[in-house]
């Protein structure tokens, strides 16, 4: 019998993707959705290629925590601010995959990020995950195996992140028309950004000693993708190979992760990943300055967001970690 | 009487430039145009919007130093590498405007940034004038007032820079097709990158002490515009309002130069410069790392090129400033 | 002196496009501008550009016609069904140039396609100028020679425009985001679009007989450009040079219209135009079917809507036609 | 035991998509490749997201014929003008999907438009099949019912389509740099286009009478996707709801046909499909000149090529027909 999955926030970007991978997914089946902006819809109206399949028929509803009687496990997908008060009368026996920001650290909930070391096992026996954010799933997986092994000062680490539009989410759509969005690029976040908390207390956490990053996020003309470009001071003097060992120890096995050489000086692409629940990585010790660079490639909306909480799903219900994550990017 | 222009490598993404700038110009006439790949064609052919044109009846011709008699100025617009032999024979009362790399600081060239301290009296008396790239353009703007001003260290400063496709030139337009571009975003020059050594010589003439930087360029799916975000340690302790005050005391009257505040936390974006000759720098003190952040956007064929050199060509001709260069920039 | 000029929806896409080719103009003075997204605002705040400039400092007013004495002609650009309200009160002595839809064939009122016959005159006589739609100026330029000497029938035209973003108007921009614009495509107005009057009555009027065309726009994943591909049945046997000898008649010496010729088999690209007031056209008699193809490419901003009105607005106050207009397209 | 599959021209786009789709195929499992400009790359160096799988290790050939033994099946997708002769030696018990355009109605090659009456029987019993072009895919599918029902004149349709550039093939990658194709649109093939003969041919099959279409087809700045737009004369009075009649009894209970109502007069997007071997389809009789207007939205890549290839080798080889097809598209 396959795993019945309910979907909070199906209107929105994630939400999208995780109906995507959902339905392609052999153990999982969507019996429940709820979106906001588009209550009454059915799902074939919104996404018109599920017209004529059983899961076009569902009807898009109001999200009410009654309502979620016999679902095995809810993903939610809701706008920062949102999701604590909606989530918080779900039956203790509903696995919860919060995609949002509410839980990152929250008491009860575990921090999804499953290449961790640990956390895959923490993961597998909770019922309220919090799945990380879509920057910090970038640059926490290429700085991890840095900090942890002591290469790197974590403190005054600059995460220069790149981001294509959907990770904005679609409520600030209207700030971000066509028009006004191609050909253009820009910082934001100059004053803070919601996600350097968790960056900082992983970091922490992996180094044993404090620490604190500079993350200035930008926006890109493109939909989908996120590239983290990390530079950080080295503990004493090593090349690049020595970086490269230190990640591939730590993700030796990981499927989703892949380690890759610069070819022509060049580091990962983001289209590397698009549709995918990939990480590429690569390392150089810049030769100017001897400052350790780290560039993490990801689909904002796979390993970003959907793909990585359909990984932890998959662990919370005991799947196989890679059920439903096996298709290919999607190139050009 | 105008001043007779010719342009060297007319059918690049800076030779068209050039000729945009040089036909809008009220001073300027162009009389003379060479590209190696379209030798024969009219410049109407190549540029329709000049059809019926005078200058449309132009036919571009392959480069020999000896036809350029009669010719007061010369803007050069080749690939890193093939100017300096080229240019070697032009005649020394023709003045050059070499918009290539290949004499950056070079023996009798100036260095072309105009609004470096000093940087004026040289270049509106020399007849050899290199311009700058376009990411030093760019990233040296906005750390000029900091490094003169002593306010950051300058060793191990990291400029993360981003690009549009214009930047690598015509020449590389088959490594980069719509199909593979298009929603796609990486780092290169991990492995070094030639504008390094103009900017380390420019910031440490700037200081007065030696200067490094890791500079990481990225290439971002847009046809034009350039971001550089710029990464320093302070030397001492001081907020936001610091910097702009030395941005603010070095460009004042400056007519290209936009010191603008952030915006809701968004620095300066790249749209703003399209089609002109203006940087915009917005500055931040990062509060979780104390580093110093200076963000500045251009358009990289704007003041990174051809809106530089003919700010450069004014000076060295006796012209105002900012003669045909007032037109604001297409937007959206 | 200097012509005083008021802009009034200066915060929209028609607006801003107005703003730039005011203040590159060389004998307007802009001295007003509403908009009511923006009231409160200087023009500097809305355009970075401007920042440290006179006109940077005006700032954005509610529009009151009470408000506009002393200005000597005012463009507006406000979505249709707005403006017929809101120009009703303006003051008979000032003139006013009306980029949006209400006024077109409307009494008092000339029709500014300033290339048809006879147009130029009317236009130049009048204080009330009702611009062309944007899609009605590539479409009716690209038809009109063929319909005026009888080359086709004037009925069962199809024409399949297709159009940047920026052709919706800035109010549509939160249907337009960049996620969902980014890679797609489609027809809209199947059902009727409000631009098929205007081109039905001129055509009618040109050919002296009824007309009709099947209009169906397109929106297609760019900021501007506008792309009319018309489809007409061929009255008589003809090649395509007959074709082409109508339009070099009816255009010779318009310094807007370039009439060129395939090239490979390519019709003129919406890039040639773009920042212009330049409009391109193609013809060809279609091998298999006989049907006669006219293709115009233009940017719907400039000669679809604000390039379009400063040429109108020149011949009403007794400008050459072609001040402010002769900057080239920006390209690439 | 999985169907051993080779795919011959794996470095161009049309190749990497049917790679992507045979690597998520249930029943199919890649066991060669060739790929000229490729030859001595693994899979995993030209497509890093198959780092560390087996398939990743298959090193790109140059195409010998002799080397097919033990190939099922063999997917081909060249140039235009290469894969007759290439193909030719392939042994007879090897069956071929031939993606490209040089067997289309040759003699002993079925045309693999799987869903036109009668066509599924005759592919499920060939080894040589001779994929539709993009192109007629899309303008075939939204036409075949209203000829079929004689609903249209056969002859003197325009078909107006719209192309992403991944239409163009790899090879012409080179003449569509991202600086070039972004923001810019124009029509091709106005001399004729090789897609025409298989679209008249077909619909003179169907309608069985003489059939010529206008076909003109457009490059718009998008990577993947097509739009036809065709136009039609009626045969007679009739409304919109007739057309819908005739599409909805022709496709009933074809898993990949859509047809689609229109909303607020728009018809289908193109990213409906993206990734996807769907097709969408709208109908409309234009208020004003009574032309039939059918529109039809596919992925070029999808239906109209690798997804209707992999279809084709669903029947060719026993398997379901929606064997690795049922992923739902990528949105946004």
């Amino acid at each position: 019998m396959k795993t019945r999955i309910g979907i909070v926030g199906v209107s929105g970007y994630g939400g999208s993707e995780l109906l995507r991978l959902c339905i392609g997914h052999p153990s999982f089946e969507v019996v429940y959705a709820s979106g906001e902006s588009t209550v009454g819809q059915t799902l074939a109206q919104r996404f018109p290629a599920l017209a004529g399949q059983p899961t076009g028929k569902i009807v898009i509803e109001s999200f009410v925590p009654e309502r979620l009687a016999g679902i095995d496990l809810l993903f939610a997908s809701l706008p920062t601010g949102k999701s604590a008060a909606a989530l918080a009368k779900v039956p203790a026996s509903t696995r919860i995959v919060d995609v949002g920001g509410d839980h990152r650290y929250a008491p009860g909930w575990v921090y999804g990020l499953t290449e961790l070391p640990g956390q895959r096992e923490r993961i597998a026996t909770t019922t309220r995950l919090a799945n990380p954010g879509c920057y910090p799933a970038a640059a926490l997986l290429a700085l991890a195996p840095l900090v942890k092994e002591g290469l790197v000062e974590s403190e005054g680490i600059a995460i220069d992140a790149k981001s294509g539009v959907t990770g904005t989410g679609r409520g600030g759509a209207s700030d971000f028309g066509y028009a006004e969005t191609n050909e253009d690029l820009f910082a934001y976040g100059l004053g803070g950004h919601p996600h350097v908390p968790e960056i900082n207390r992983t970091l922490a956490d992996l180094g044993g000693s404090k620490a604190s990053v500079a993350f200035t996020p930008h926006l890109v003309p493109m939909t989908r993708g996120i590239l983290a470009t990390c530079y950080a001071r080295p503990r004493g003097k090593f090349d690049t190979a020595k970086l490269y060992a230190a990640a591939e120890a730590m993700y030796a096995g990981e499927p989703f992760v892949k380690i890759v050489a610069t070819e022509k000086g060049r580091g990962p692409h983001t289209k590397w990943a698009s549709g995918s629940n990939l990480i590429f990585i690569s390392y150089a010790v810049n030769a100017d300055t001897g400052l350790v660079v780290a560039v993490a490639a990801i689909d904002n909306l796979g390993k970003g967001a959907a793909g990585q909480a359909v990984q932890n799903a998959n662990l919370m219900t005991g799947q196989a970690e890679t059920a439903g994550l096996s298709g290919l990017p999607l190139w050009p």
